[in-house]
C-alpha cells in the first residue's frame, strides 16, 4: 500500500521567486526515505482564499502533507486562518504555546512583540509541534483524507522541528521505506563516478541515482525493505571499491560511519586527541568557519596568497614553485605551533581567474605530520564562492585522507 | 486587470526532492517583472495521468502557464503526450523541428539515436518554440482560458529560450508590472518592524509584506504601475525612517541605492580606497570568508577567545571588562597594521553556550578609527550556525554604520 504525500509551501517570496524553494526537495527526501511516496509540491502565495481551497484540494488526494510558511507574526501570514476555515474549526488560544513564545522573547531580554500572540493560536482540536529554535510553533491535525503539518518557512527552524514530525509520521503511518544507503564522496564528479560504475551490475530491484551538492557528490543505492542485508552489503562494498578513496563516508549501512566531511574528520581528530594547525588562502577564512566550535583546530593563519603567507610565518621562500612553497610553510607552520599536524593551502592563478566562472585556478595542499608530508594538487572551476568552499573542502580533505589511511 | 500565471516544472527528481526547482523561481521572477501575478507553482512526477490532471485544473484557472520538463527523448518524458489528452489533439510530426534535431546531431558529427524523433512530435495547432541551444524544442498552445508554454527542464535551455517567449507573451498580453522596493535591514527582527510601522498608513492600493532570511529582514512596499513616482517616494522614505537606521539598503527606488551588506560596504570601501583589519572571535572566519576577493580587507586575525585574542596582538590586558578589552585591542590591532579601520569582535559565554540552542551569547564589536572608537553589542541566540553567521553581518554592520554616517 502507498501513502501519498504531497508538499505545499506557502509564501509570496516562493511563489513571486524571490526564494528558490529548497525546503520542498527536503521535506520530499525526508518523507521519502520513511516509505511516503511523494506525488506533489504546490506553492501559493499569501492570499487566503488560494490557501483555503488548495488544503481542501489535497484533503481530497493525499494521505499526508507537510506544508511550510506562513506561521510568522504578520499579517501576511495566513495559515493558521486558512486552515480553520477548510477544516471548519475555529482558532484557539493554546496558553503553552503562548508561553513558549513568551519564553522566547524573555530568554533573549526582550519585550514580546503584541504581534506575536497571534502565533500560539491554532485551529480546534490541532496537535501543537514546539519549535525549539524560533517563536513560530506549528501544528498538526487531519483534514478529510490528509494528515497536514505545518511547520515555519524558515529553513533552520522546520529542519529542526521535523524530528518530531517524523516521528510523529511513523507512529500514524504504516510505512514500509526502502533501504536507502549513500556513498559519499569528494574530489570527483557525477560523470566520473558514473564511469567508474560502468561494469556494476545490480539486481533488478536496486535503484542506483546521484545527488550532487556543493560539497559532495552522493551515489544512492534504493534497495526494497525486504532485501536481504548480507547481498546488500556486499552490493555497497562493490561500488564503494569502484569508486574509490574519494568516498568519505557511507550513510545507511551501520552506525557511526555516515556524516558530512568535518563530522568524519572530527571523529578521527577527537578520538586521538590530535590538535591542527592551518594557513589558508584560496578559503579566505572559509575553512575555518567550517571548523567553528572544533577544539581540535589550534591556530588558523589567513594569508592573500603565498607571499602573504610566508611574510605571516616570517619565513623566507626562495622556491617559486608552489609544491615545494607549501611544504617549506608547513614545516615552519607545525614547529611553530608544535602540533601534530600542520595544513598549508596555496594556489596558483590571478584574483581574477579566481572571480571568473570561465577560469580555473589550480589548488595546492600540503600536510605536514610526524610522519611525512603529504600533497594534493587540484584544479577547481566555477564561480568565486563555488571555488572557495572547494578549496575549504578539498583541503580538509588531505586530512581525512590522512586520518582513513587512504592512499594519498 | 490581473493576469494570472502559474509555473508547472514536471519531473520525477523534482518530485522526489533529488533536485531544488530552481526554474519555478526563475520564471516567476521574469513573469512577475513583466507584470504578471504568479498564483501558484506545481510539480508533479512522470505520470501520465497526474500530467494530465494538472494542465486540465490549471487550464480552467490560469491566463498563462509556463511548463518546464518531460520534453527529453526518453519513455519517462511525457509532456506532450498529456498536453494531447489534456487539449484533446493528436501529436502531429512538425517537420522543421525533425530537422533542427537531426542538424544538432549533425553538428556534433553523431548519429542522431531513433529515440530523439519523438521530441518533434506536437499536439496539433501548437506554436513550435525553437531551442537555440539543446535537442528538445519546446512548443505553445491555448487550452480552455490558459495559453500554455512548455520548455525543457535544463535550467540553461529553458532560460535560453525565454527570450523568445518573453517576446511572444509581451504581444499576447496586455501587461503592467508593478512597481516592488525592499527596504534592507540587519539587527532589527520582522516582529519588530513590524511594531515600528505601526503608525504607517499607505495608500490602500500600495501592499506591505516582510520577508526574513538567515542575513537579514526585508521590508517590501508593492505600488501598482501607474503610481506617482513622487508619492512612491514618499512613502518609501517614511517607510524607512520609521524603521531608522538598520536599514542599509533600499532596492527598486534608484541605481545604486540597492544590495546586500557587503555590496553596500564594498561601494563606500573602494570609493574611498579604505582599509580594514579585523580580528574575529565568535564568526571563526566566516566574516573573511564573506569578504573574499576584496582588496579592501588588509589582514584578519582569528582567535577562540578574548584571551587568544590578546596573545595574537602581543597586548596584556588587564581589563576583563569586554568593551574596554576590545577596544584596546582595536587600538593595537591599528596601530599595528596602519590601516584606516581596525574591527574587533569580541563575546562572552561559553563555547557550550554557543553551540546550544537554548543559550545566547553576548556579541562586542568595537571598530576604531581616525575619527574616534565605536561600540556596539549585540545579544545573539540561535544555533552555532547562526550565532556565527549573525557575528559576521553584526560585525561587519559597525562598518557600514560608520560608512554611512548612521548613529552609532
Amino acid at each position: 500500500m502507498k501513502v501519498v504525500a504531497e508538499i505545499f509551501s506557502q509564501g509570496e517570496e516562493v511563489v513571486s521567486g524571490q526564494t528558490v524553494d529548497s525546503n520542498a526537495a527536503w521535506l520530499s527526501q525526508h518523507l521519502r526515505d520513511i516509505g511516503f511516496v511523494i506525488k506533489r509540491h504546490t506553492a501559493v502565495g499569501d492570499d487566503l482564499s488560494d490557501l483555503t481551497a488548495l488544503i481542501e484540494e489535497i484533503a481530497n488526494r493525499a494521505d499526508c502533507c507537510i506544508c511550510t510558511g506562513g506561521l510568522g507574526p504578520t499579517v501576511d501570514d495566513l495559515t493558521a486562518e486558512a486552515v480553520g476555515l477548510a477544516a471548519s474549526q475555529p482558532l484557539i488560544l493554546d496558553a503553552q504555546a503562548l508561553q513558549q513564545i513568551e519564553a522566547y522573547y524573555l530568554h533573549r531580554q526582550r519585550p514580546m512583540p503584541p504581534a506575536n500572540r497571534k502565533q500560539a493560536y491554532f485551529p480546534q482540536h490541532a496537535l501543537r509541534i514546539d519549535n525549539p529554535v524560533g517563536t513560530a510553533p506549528g501544528f498538526a491535525l487531519q483534514i478529510k483524507r490528509c494528515w497536514f503539518v505545518f511547520l515555519p518557512g524558515v529553513p533552520s527552524e522546520m529542519k529542526a522541528m521535523f524530528a518530531t514530525v517524523r516521528e510523529q509520521l511513523l507512529a500514524r503511518f504504516n510505512l514500509q521505506p526502502d533501504k536507502l544507503v549513500s556513498l559519499r564522496s569528494i574530489g570527483i564528479g557525477e560523470s566520473a563516478i558514473q564511469q567508474c560504475l560502468e561494469d556494476l551490475i545490480l539486481p533488478d530491484d536496486v535503484q542506483l541515482g546521484f545527488r550532487a551538492t556543493v560539497d559532495e557528490v552522493q551515489t544512492k543505492l534504493l534497495f526494497p525493505a525486504d532485501f536481504p542485508q548480507a547481498e546488500l552489503n556486499a552490493c555497497v562494498q562493490q561500488t564503494a571499491s569502484l569508486i574509490g578513496d574519494c568516498v568519505f563516508a557511507i550513510d545507511g549501512l551501520a552506525a557511526g560511519q555516515g556524516g558530512d566531511l568535518l563530522t568524519v574528520i572530527d571523529q578521527l581528530m577527537t578520538a586521538k586527541n590530535y590538535r591542527l594547525a592551518v594557513l589558508e588562502t584560496a578559503s579566505s577564512g572559509l575553512l575555518a568557519a567550517k571548523c567553528q566550535g572544533k577544539d581540535w583546530l589550534e591556530t588558523v593563519l589567513i594569508a592573500k596568497d603565498s607571499l602573504c603567507a610566508a611574510q605571516q610565518l616570517a619565513v623566507q621562500v626562495n622556491d617559486e614553485e608552489l609544491t615545494a612553497h607549501a611544504e617549506c610553510l608547513a614545516s615552519e607552520l607545525k614547529q611553530q605551533q608544535n602540533t601534530d599536524f600542520a595544513l598549508v593551502q596555496l594556489y596558483s592563478g590571478t584574483q581574477i581567474d579566481y572571480q571568473r566562472k570561465d577560469k580555473t585556478i589550480v589548488l595546492y595542499n600540503c600536510l605536514k605530520t610526524d610522519a611525512g608530508v603529504f600533497h594534493r594538487q587540484h584544479t577547481l572551476g566555477g564561480g568565486a564562492q563555488t571555488k572557495q568552499n572547494q578549496a575549504a573542502l578539498l583541503s580538509l580533505d588531505i586530512l581525512r585522507r590522512y586520518l582513513q589511511n587512504t592512499c594519498l
